[in-house]
């Protein structure tokens, strides 16, 4: 018998999932990542831009951009999570970023 | 006459000022930076990284060697800044990060 707490934390929990979305910001025109995240966050109300290595300065990008020029006083910067992952076999180590951005 | 409230506060603020460094992170190999900001942290709470365009990957790395290897659990991230700088004349902006890491 499923614990009626746990399937109405999961519901919740779905809400929360359904109210963000996930980005992957690669080597692409940071102007079109930009317009993606604009219209993803015409309807949720968080989108978390994840990158790694060499494209970090993009993310970085699309976020001030949305910030301070499509979104001004409208989003902010919510958290911003740093970490490492290590290629598999080779073991060298690239860095990755996280950075929530939340429509106020 | 000076207030003596400023001239404390300014003192204050200069002592919390010398307890700081600020650490511009540009292309040079990461693990030397590490070692700088390292040999920093020894004698000073609080290092602010600084870095921007395609060098903000290496302000990454460097922030997570500190606080997963070389401090790990004596140090973390305190906060993090993004920002965009406009170059003079030309107009094409550049991102910067500002990544501020103390000591527990």
């Amino acid at each position: 018998m499923l614990m009626e707490g746990t399937t109405e934390t999961r519901g919740q929990e779905q809400t929360e999932k359904s109210e963000q979305a996930v980005i992957k910001i690669g080597n692409y025109p940071v102007m079109e990542s930009a317009l993606e995240v604009l219209t993803i966050l015409g309807n949720k109300k968080k989108v978390v831009l994840q990158s790694r290595g060499n494209s970090i300065p993009n993310a970085v990008a699309v976020a001030n951009i949305i910030t301070e020029k499509m979104l001004k006083g409208n989003s902010k910067v919510q958290k911003i999570n740093l970490d490492t992952v290590e290629a598999a076999g080779i073991g060298n180590m690239t860095s990755t970023i996280e950075i929530i951005l939340i429509k106020n």
